[in-house]
């Protein structure tokens, strides 16, 4: 996989081909998009922190999954809508810069609670 | 900005900079990414799926940056556990094409419904 | 079962004889529930808003059991935060007459939406 | 407020007043459910498990009115689709007591993780 361009189209073909485009309204793929990333939740759920950092080998590919599974309709999703994912990223970047100024909000819990 | 390694050098220069590191075990980034998408349910949960495919400009921008939200902390948490997402995207499509066979889902949102 | 406050006491009771007490700390209860709030969406996402109202025996009987695992752990947080949920809820219900008076947000999605 | 059936009716008339029934289907209620929840989540994204143990006066109002939220969904969803809330939570008590054995998994945060 080259990159999300590809991705987008892949993505567009597979469900083209099971005739699955009636079941992506914007609203039901936000809804899968984030029931996804709730499977992912529900991986470290009752995990401490630090075991959240030291997963093993089958832990790790089963985060990978969900994650690809998020990333997939992230990828649906913005085709959908005609959104272009890295360009919504960059302004984004731009815009948490203004709003939270390293100088200012260094390591601080109670401004980064705001995010 | 050209690619997701891009991305993920300016993210994790983002949270350096800031000081963050401490706050981003895998287990708090799944919790914000799954935050992130709720914010994007939320934009959708009074809409129509119809009025969900027609949204004006100003809520498609508002759609933008919540995606840009997800993308954000995907980046970050797959770049916190060393996971190639477009590896584990490519994976996730060979997977779901055997799991999905074209010819037998063809339009069933039953059979999608597992998915 | 009575009411909430036996179900408290029965829940409290259940996750002592197993000494699962060490994982529940409000964080922890927090995104389970929200990972069982996210099973209950599961449920809904590729139907109609028609078809969720028209449920047959097998998918209402779904439904109640992430109903009931969605209160659950909503009953064990309160009861791990001291939290009276009735209480809550009567303060949420006062505050919400004042914050939509009906005579202005009658049948609008679009105040509605800042719900 | 006495019990949840008092909370199902002024709920109910709440929702009446203000002609916004038709925008309750279960979908979408499901949906502002979960949205609910994650709004709780994000008040326990960056803290630690004891941090979240020790909220003071302030976190802890925030929490219950977040609680107030979901309970708020869960009895309208509920009474949407003639649900009773106690009745599925007695038969869920009595599933769990089956499926996780208190001398089987006492203690066992990997069979936990199952729940």
């Amino acid at each position: 996989m080259r990159d999300l361009e590809e991705l987008k189209a892949r993505v567009r073909a597979f469900v083209a081909e099971r005739d699955w485009e009636r079941f992506h309204s914007p609203k039901n793929l936000a809804m899968a998009l984030s029931v996804e990333a709730s499977e992912l939740v529900e991986l470290f759920q009752w995990l401490t922190e630090e075991e959240s950092g030291a997963l093993d080998g089958a832990a790790r590919r089963r985060v990978a999954e969900e994650l690809a599974d998020v990333l997939w309709f992230l990828v649906r999703l913005s085709d959908r809508l005609d959104i272009d994912l890295l360009e919504a990223a960059e302004l984004k970047l731009a815009e948490n810069a203004k709003k939270y100024p390293a100088e200012k909000v260094r390591g601080d819990a109670r401004k980064y609670d705001e995010y």
